[in-house]
């Protein structure tokens, strides 16, 4: 048998090279003249600390991880070596730290103050919008629970790590994460408004008032978010490179909004919207037209999601085919939480939920197993063939005659071509059924790959989501929403 | 050989008569008229379920513990079967989750709007103290801040049961649990000033700015109690009593603090204070002269103390001697964390530090094992007979000749009569000694006695301790400080 690969050599110039970088962007924030947005550079340079972190204290503690019996077997390989499970504990803790470490740079008034003295306002947005801005940014509160939110949930993953909690006990463990956010959200007399779409506002007009039901929505969008990410795995890189190209496209939206120094225009008719969109210029503040409150939810998001890219690449590197560390649950509780908080937070649960396309696919391709109308396996991975080093699709065994039910399901998803059956020759039961999830919808479609390849197949998916998805975001939403967006 | 001890029966006419009670006093404050502190109603409602959650959870969860091998033998009984080990997780889970639930009582606007609607006025506090009462109570991020570092306190108590970190390891585990307070205190621009006892204010003024020491002070406060309420540790019960009187006592010490609606005097001369103290009565606030900025520190001490009540005594049943649950790491740190958590953020930490005297005693008499002066063996617990059942100190073995320190060390505490030395009697040279904690220490002057009879001792010393603490506080301190205190 094959030994499992050596780890991945730790490129030391990496370390060299990059210390001083972040280091300098962490400091920068403190000197005279202060840029335009100072707690961004430190977030900035917190963020490539983050990556540096992740890739040497991952292997560092792999053995550590091992010896606490803390282990797997890679099912998809053909070594029976262990690996080290559960290391998005080591991610979760480093970007939690780093979060924590951060507190002061938007928060306090020292920085806050030294920043303002810099003279701003030349540079981006007038005193008056920053002043505002730095009232919105401080938000501590606000900041606090969702550090919060994101500690129970990273506590809670390793628990279901640890315990091993069976799914269905463990599907609404992500509520119980979202708690300190409602509870700081209501305490703090959050908005439960929504702006109802154009064609429905005779009905309702603009805003809507759901109270109880936003909390509902809330913590359901957690509870989506985490496990989404969670069922859409099983193979080496799937569940990182998910949340890294989320956190990614997550970026890039919240960059939209930022006072950016030089003009651009963003070609918005192509997309089917009215006009064209001038970014940026003193004043204008992106895509945020000058509203320093929007700019401080995006800042805010970008606070969660650039260190959350620094973890997640350099667990990636460790992670990637043939991996040499595990995220475990641990790593898919943070990062759905991270991307519930600032969907949450900063006020675009809607455009957060278009980043996931790909997963809801998954999700409403995997109800009919999730809710037991189809049976279902401990693992639903594909199959993997030792001979040829190929992955196939793995298929539920039908051990009784499917339900009516079932097989009206299973046999649509066949004419979707989205499952294949194999039925009995005469009296036509279904005997066979590939199981239903994004991966396995792969193989069928594109023939049988090897494992690298299928998670390659997975990234150009999710990145093809996020197309879709700024599409739908700055084009079709012209048409039924205006301006008023909240 | 005997088997565990069955655990113990559940009453369960307590959860039907208690839980009636406790949702009443959660209700309370949102009833019409409120009463005059609402929070603390909610406050002991929650730790009314803190006490039963932890009662009927703890055994409930015991096996799933032993089945994810978080187990441990007695090492002072006869019988050798597997005690859920790291349980205190528990009771850590429950308390933070109550803490979280209770943040819109005493934070949300709507909560505090329906509190002053119900007119406090005429009791106990005017119009304008209640407001600024409830400004001050509203100080929510320091709450956050305070519950992010006991998550964090737990996590990483979790985290040592779990992967079984060294001491000398750990000792500076909580300094990192510690940085979510020391960075929210930073951020809001928290006091660093001291009060200067009367003596030494003619070199030093009343007050002096510690600046970056005071963080200092604050992180070593927290190591501090947290490590030693752990190595005051071994026995059934040790750990769950220390912290269950300690929180008795700085409950017993706010109380002092809040606006009683009758009046009382305290005879502070009989303690050798100037003048008599009288308590309670509109406007009196207690020992707090009608500032409510005091009130409101002694509040939030409050909300934290009591739910630890509840869940240490809820513990406490479970643990009691003979134990069928153990506390580990994790109860230790999450409890150590919560005491330093008030006492910095209530700013009594001098006070908090007089309830730690046998904790102090024994961290003294520890040093030179921990400090490797003299050799530490892996447990110093007293030694068990099992033909008698009774405990007696257990020694250290000098396996080579003790340095002159150490030497020197030992005789001076066999003179002390805090250990008791086996000498070679040609050589003179050092072969034992009683190992130097406060257990063996009473095992050594009061005689061998069952483990039962020695958690009551150490619950008495602590008493004791309590006691001469209030004593110092309240009189001595009158000599050395005036009214000033911060």
């Amino acid at each position: 048998m094959a030994p499992a690969p050596s780890p991945r050599p730790l490129p030391s110039i990496l370390l060299v090279s990059l210390i001083p970088v972040a280091s300098w962007f962490v400091i920068r924030p403190l000197l005279d003249p202060s840029p335009p947005l100072p707690a961004l550079y430190a977030s900035l340079g917190f963020s490539i600390f983050a990556f540096l972190a992740a890739l040497f204290l991952v292997p560092a503690l792999g053995p550590t991880f091992i010896r606490a019996n803390l282990k797997g077997r890679d099912l998809l390989k053909v070594y029976s070596d262990p690996i080290p499970e559960s290391q998005g504990l080591v991610c979760a803790s480093i970007y939690i730290l780093l979060l924590i470490l951060f507190i002061p740079f938007p928060f306090s008034t020292t920085v806050a103050s030294l920043a303002s003295s810099g003279g701003n306002s030349d540079r981006g947005l007038t005193d008056a919008a920053s002043a505002s801005l730095h009232h919105e940014v401080r938000k501590l509160s606000v900041y606090l629970s969702s550090l919060l939110s994101l500690l129970m949930a990273t506590m809670l993953g390793f628990l279901d790590d640890v315990f091993d909690i069976r799914w269905r006990h463990k599907v609404p463990i992500p509520l119980i994460a979202s708690i300190p956010l409602l509870m700081v959200y209501y305490a703090e007399g959050g908005n439960t408004h929504v702006v109802i779409p154009l064609p429905l506002r005779r009905i309702f007009g603009v805003l809507v008032n759901l109270g109880p039901l936003y909390y509902v929505y809330m913590s359901l969008l957690s509870t989506f978010a985490t496990n989404s990410i969670n069922i859409l795995a099983g193979i080496n890189g799937s569940e990182v490179s998910q949340a890294l190209i989320i956190a990614l496209s997550v970026i890039l939206n919240d960059l939209l909004y930022l006072p950016w120094p030089v003009g651009f225009r963003i070609p918005l008719h192509l997309l089917g919207n009215q006009a064209e969109v001038e970014v940026g210029g003193t004043w204008h503040a992106g895509m945020a037209y000058g509203s320093s409150e929007l700019v401080g939810r995006h800042l805010f998001s970008l606070y969660f999601m650039l260190p959350l890219v620094g973890v997640c690449l350099g667990f990636m590197y460790h992670n990637w085919y043939p991996a040499r560390a595990f995220p475990g649950d641990t790593l898919c509780y943070v990062t759905g939480m991270a991307f519930s908080v600032v969907g949450i937070q900063a006020h675009f649960s809607k455009t957060l939920l278009l980043f996931f396309l790909p997963q809801i696919f998954n999700f409403i391709l995997s109800c009919p197993q999730l809710f037991g109308v189809v049976p279902c396996p401990r693992h639903r991975v594909p199959r993997f063939d030792p001979e040829t080093n190929l992955l196939s699709p793995s298929k539920t065994l039908f051990l009784k005659p499917p339900s009516r039910l079932a097989s009206f399901v299973l046999h649509t998803l066949a004419t979707l071509r989205l499952t294949e059956l194999t039925v009995h020759p005469t009296t036509g039961n279904i005997l066979e059924a590939t199981n239903l999830t994004i991966l396995n919808f792969f193989l069928l479609r594109l023939g049988p790959m090897n494992e690298k390849r299928l998670v390659q197949v997975l990234i150009c998916t999710q990145v093809a989501g996020s197309i879709l998805a700024f599409t739908v975001r700055y084009g079709l939403a012209g048409l039924v929403y205006d301006g008023d967006r909240r």
